[in-house]
C-alpha cells in the first residue's frame, strides 16, 4: 500500500450497513436529500453508465489528476514507468473505493483501457469515474465495473494525459471531489457526498425512496400527485400509518 | 378540468383514424411530406428517446413553459404548493396529448422524475418532450411511456427551472409549438405538424411509407435505387399497377 | 462502373488476409500501432457506432464530400436526378469498401437514409461513416451494416447538404481520409490506416491483441500491470515462451 | 399607449435617485449584493456590449419573447404587419426601459437592426439586451444606445425568429427576467434585480463602490488587500472614519 | 497566372460598376435581397472581422480547402515545397478576388501568418475570409487588409490542416461558395452572393440603402416605424417623390 | 514569502537579457520554435487579451488551481479568510511572474477582480492568465496589468470557484504549465516555454523575427514568397549577407 494511500484513511472505509443504503437508492434521491442541506452541485452533468445495466456505483472517492501533456514528458516509454501514476492508480486505488479522473474534461485521449479496468475489477475497486473517456469500451463493459464517461475517448493516453497527482481533491464533470467523499451512481448519473455527511444523507435517502414506493402504489391506483408527491405533512402521516400497519396492500379503485 | 385546458380544446383531439396512421410512418416520412410545403425546420435536433425500444410517440401538443429559476421564488417549499405549474402541467395534460416542455434547453435540472412520469402514464398521456432531460431515468423508462431528452438532468427542478406558462405557444429543440400542433417520434426524433395539416400529412406520410415497403423489396431484389428512389413518375405507375395487383411477391434475380 | 471509381482502384482492393486480421483488432490497438509510427490523430472522435452489436466495420475509404446547400441547386427534384453526386455514391460505392462521408459534421440534414443504406448492403459495401447522422436510424440498423455517426439528423438532405464530389481526399470526423485508406471500426469508434501502411499496421496490431490476451490471463490470475502491460521486455520474453508453448492455461493463484 | 405596456406599470417607473445611483455602480457590485440575499443566477453569462465605450445600461424590463419561425407564419409579408410583435416592441416599449429579448439563444436571425435601434433611442428607451444578436451593428452603435448581444447574428428576423409575447416573465441568456426587474449594464455584462429589493440593492451597492474607491487608494499606497478587501469590521470601521475625515489624501508610503 | 485560376476566369472580374454598389451596402442588406429570391443561408455565421475598422469586403471568391493534416505529409520541410497549396493560393488567388478558406471550422491551427497577408495585400487581392483563424493578428491588422474568422488560431497551420484543393465549391462557415460568388463583408460579416445574381443584388441592395437614409431622417424626426421600416406601398410612393424632389430636407417636428 | 513561493525559486528568476528579447517576439514566433523541437502544444487556445493594446505579457508561471466551489466551503465569509489561497495567490505570485490560473474552463465565476489586479500591478507581477474570466474587466484594464481570459465572468467567485493548490504544475487552456515554464503573450495570446528551453527558445525566437523583418521588406517590394518565406538555405543566405552589410535599404523594384 503506498504511502499516498495511507495517508487518506478515509478513503478506504465505508461502513457496510451505509454501503447497503446507498445501494438501494437513486442519485436523485441523494441530490434532493443534500439540497435540503444548501448543496446545490452534487450531481456531475453529462456523465453516463458505459453500460445501461451495470451494477450501482458506491464507494468512497480515491482521485487522479490528469493534465494536458507535454512531448517530452509523456511518450509511450515514459508511460510505462513504474512511476506512472496513472498506472500506479490503478494499483493503489484501495479496494472498495471508486477511481475518479480529473480528466479536464478531454476527450482527446483516454482515462483507462480495459487493462486497467480488468486489473482494477480484480483488486476489488467498486467502479471508475472520469469527465473524459475511455478506450475498449466494449471489453470494460465485459468486466461488469461500474463506469462512467463522457463519451469514447480512445487515444493514447499520453497523447493529451499527462498524471500529475494522486488522491487530493479534484473537480470532475464540474463538481468538486474530495478525497473520501462517496460517490453514488445509477443510469442517471453519478452523485457526491462529502464525507462527513455519508451515514444521514444515506439515511434520509433511503427513507425517501421508501416513502416513493408507497407514492408509486398510490398513483398506480389513480391518485393526484397533488397532496403525495412531493410529501406533505398530511401524506406523511399516512405513511406512517401504512408502514406501522405493515404495509399491507391498497385496495384498488 | 382546468379552465387552461378547456380554452384549447384542439390539444385534446386527435381523430383516432388519423392517430393509427401516424403510428405507421416514421417522423423522417412526414418531415418530407411538410418539406413539400415549404416547412423546412419541423425535426427537434438533437433529441434522443429515453428507451431504445420504446412505443412510437404520437399526439396533440400540450406546453409547459419554463424560465430559469430564482431563489426566492423556486424553493423547494413553493414546489409543493398546489398552484406549481409544473406540476398542474402533469395533472392536467389532457389524456392522448403529448407534453411538450421548453426547458430552454437547460441541463442544469430536471425537467421531470418518475412519480410525475408514472401519472401521465396513469392518466392517459401520450408522452413526453423535452429540450432539456429528466431525472430518474430508469424508472421512466419502467413506466413504458414513450419520453424523448437532450439527456439525463437528474438535478432537483428548482434548482434551475420555473414553471411560468402552460399551453400557450412555445419552442423545443429549435422547433415552433403551438398547442394542438401534432407530434410523431420514433427513433430518429420528434417531428411537428402544424395542427391544420394533420389530416393530408398523415395520408401523404402513410403513403409515402407504403411506397418505401415496394422499394424495399426491389432493393432487396438487387434494383438501383435510380429510378426508384425518390420516386419518379415511372416508378410510381408501377408501383400503383403492383398496388392494383394485390402487392404480389417480385419475381426473384 | 464509373470512370471516378476506376480512377482510384486502391479503393476496392483489400488483401482477403489483412481484411481478417483487421477484423480481430480494436480501434485503439491500431491507433497504438500508427502512434509509434508518429501518427497521432487517426481516431475519429465524437462518433459512435449506430448499433451497439453491429459488425466489426473494416474496408477501404471511397469517399463523398458534401458542403452546405443551397436553394437554387438543392432542390428535392435537383436531388433526383440521376447525376445527383449522393445517389450516385450510393451505386458507384465499391462492394468491400466503406462509404466515408465528409458532411462537414452539419447535424442539420442527413448523411443517408434506410432506403440507401439497403442499396449498399446489397451491393456488399462495408459500411458507412459519415461526421453528420443519419434518418431512418431503427430501419438502416435492421440492414445490419456497421454505420458510424454524431447522432441522428433526420431532416432531408438537401435542406443542408450538397453532395460535391466523389472519391477525394475529405476530412471526417477531424480526420484526413484519403481514398483506399482502410477504416477500422468497433465499439469505440474509428481509425484511419494510411493505405501504404496497411499490411504492417494489421499484423501489429493483430499482435497487440494476441499480446493482450496473454496479459488478460495473468490480470484475472492476479498479477499488477507493472511488468506486464504495457509490455516490457522481460514479459514479451515470457510471452513468447508461452506462446512456443502451446500457450497453456495459466496455473491459478 | 398600449394595453399590454398600461397593465405593467412597474416598467415604466424608477426613481431618478435610485437611477442615479446605479449608473455609478458595476455589475458586479449588485450581483454581490444579490448574492448576500441568496441570489446566486442573476448574471447574463456571454453576453457583451455591443460597444466598449457605450454609456451604462439602467432600466427596467420590458420583455419580448421569441421562439422559432414556421415558414408559413414568418414570412417577410407578415413581418410588415402592424400587429407584429417585434415591431410593437419597438413602439411600446416605454421610455426609460429596457428592451429585453427573448431569442431563445438563437444566433441564427437577428433580434434587431438600426432603423429599429434608431426608433428605441427617440423614443427615449434606455437600452436593449438580447441573448441572440444583431444585425446592422455598426449603424446600432452610431446611435449610442448601450446594446448588449452574444455576437452579430444579421440574418434576417423572420428567417429564425417568431414574435409570441410582449412585456411577460421571459428567460435572458439564462436569468430570469421579470417584467419591472431593474438591469445594469456595464462593460462586464447585464446583472437583473428583481423589482422589489431595487432600492436597497441601489445602496448597498454604491456603498459598496465607495468602499472599494477607499480600498483602491490604499492598495495603490501599497497595502494588502488582506485586512482591506473583502472589507473585515476593523477596515469597515477605518474607512468609516476616514469619510468623517472628508476623505482626506492618503500618506504617502 | 496559374492554370488554376486560369480556369475559372470568373473569379478575376467584377464589374467596376458593381464593385462600387456592394462597396457602399451592408451585408444584411444583400442578405434581404437574396432571401426575397428564396435564398435563406447566404450569412456566414460566428465569423468576425480582425479589425472594428477595416474596410468594406467586396469582391469574388478564389478558394482554398483545408483537411486535416497527417505527420508525414505535413511536416514543416512539405509545407515549404513550392507545391504547397497553401503557399500556392497566396500566389494564385488573382488580385481583386477574395481569398475564401474552408478551415472545417478548425482552430488548431493557423489559416493564414502576416507574412502570407502583406504578399496579398501586395498583389491587389481584396481579402481574407477563414471559418478557422489567423496567427499574427496584429501585424495582419497593420497591412490594413479586410479579413474575418472565428477567433486567432495561432499553431504553425501543418500541426492540423492539409492544403489540398484551389478554387473549386467549399463550404465556409456553413454556407456554399462556389469560385466567383462575390462576397461582401461589414462589421456584421461576410455574406455570399451567387455569381450569376451579383449585377440584381448590388442594385436592389443600394436602392434598399438608399430607402434606409430615407426612413432614418424620418425616424430621427419622430415618426414610427409602421408604415415607413419595411417599406409600405405608400412609403415607397413618399419616397420616390422625395428623390424626384431632389431629397429635401424633412421639415422639423 | 511564503513556504509555497521559496519552494520554487525557478518561478521568481527571468533572466533581464531573455525577458528582453522575449519582450520582441511573438507569440507564434515562440511556438514555431518549439515546434521544431516537437512541441506541438503550447498555445493556448481560445484566450484573448482582456485590452487590445496592452503591454506583451512575459514572465515565469506562478499557479493557482481552482476546483468547484462546495456551498459548506465556500461561503463569503470563508472567502474572506486569510488562508484562502486565492487572496494568497494574489500577495504571494512573485514580483516579475505571471500569475496563471487553472479555473478549469468554468465561465460561472470570477478569476479575479479590480482589486485584486490593482495589487498584483503594485506588486510587480508580470500579467495575469485565467481559463476562465475576470470581473470589473473596465477597472482592470486601466491598472495596465497584461491580462488574458476567455470572456468575462463576473459572478462572485465563491459561487462556483474553490481555490485548492498554489504553484503546483496546472492546466491552462489545454496546455500544460510547470511553475516556472515562461509565458509570452501578445494580440494572438498566450505560448508556454518549458523552463528549461527558455533561453535558446528566446534566442531563435527572436532570429526568427529579425528574419521576418527582412522578409517583410522584399515582400513590400514584390517579391514571392517562395523562396523567401519560410526561409531557405538561399534566401538565409541572403539574409546574412544582408545582415552582414548593415541592413540596407532596398533597391526599390
Amino acid at each position: 500500500m503506498s504511502a499516498t494511500a495511507t495517508a487518506s484513511p478515509a478513503a478506504v472505509e465505508l461502513d457496510t450497513n451505509v454501503r447497503d443504503k446507498l445501494l438501494k437508492v437513486g442519485s436523485a434521491n441523494v441530490a434532493n436529500v443534500l439540497l435540503a442541506r444548501g448543496f446545490r452541485n452534487v450531481m456531475m452533468l453529462g456523465l453516463a453508465p458505459l453500460a445501461q445495466d451495470q451494477p450501482q456505483l458506491v464507494g468512497p472517492a480515491y482521485t487522479l489528476r490528469f493534465i494536458p501533456a507535454r512531448e517530452d514528458l509523456d511518450s509511450m516509454a515514459n508511460y510505462g514507468r513504474t512511476d506512472n501514476k496513472h498506472r500506479r492508480a490503478i494499483e493503489e486505488c484501495p479496494p472498495g473505493a471508486v477511481l475518479v479522473i480529473d480528466a479536464f474534461g478531454s476527450l482527446q485521449a483516454s482515462s483507462m483501457g480495459d487493462m486497467m479496468a480488468a486489473r482494477l475489477r480484480h483488486r476489488g475497486v467498486s467502479g471508475v469515474v472520469t469527465d473524459g473517456g475511455y478506450r475498449d469500451s466494449a471489453a470494460i463493459e465485459a468486466t461488469g465495473l461500474p463506469c462512467y464517461q463522457v463519451r469514447n475517448a480512445p487515444p493514447a493516453t499520453p497523447i493529451a494525459l499527462h498524471p500529475v497527482a494522486l488522491d487530493e481533491p479534484v473537480g470532475c464533470a464540474g463538481v468538486a471531489v474530495y478525497p473520501g467523499d462517496v460517490l453514488v451512481g445509477d443510469r442517471d448519473g453519478v452523485v457526491v457526498i462529502p464525507r462527513h455527511l455519508v451515514e444521514e444523507v444515506a439515511d434520509e435517502a433511503l427513507d425517501a425512496v421508501e416513502y416513493e414506493d408507497f407514492a408509486a402504489l398510490h398513483i398506480a391506483n389513480g391518485r393526484s400527485i397533488f397532496g403525495l408527491f412531493p410529501a406533505t405533512p398530511e401524506s406523511r402521516a399516512e405513511y406512517d400509518e401504512w408502514v406501522a400497519a405493515g404495509r399491507p396492500e391498497l385496495e384498488k379503485k
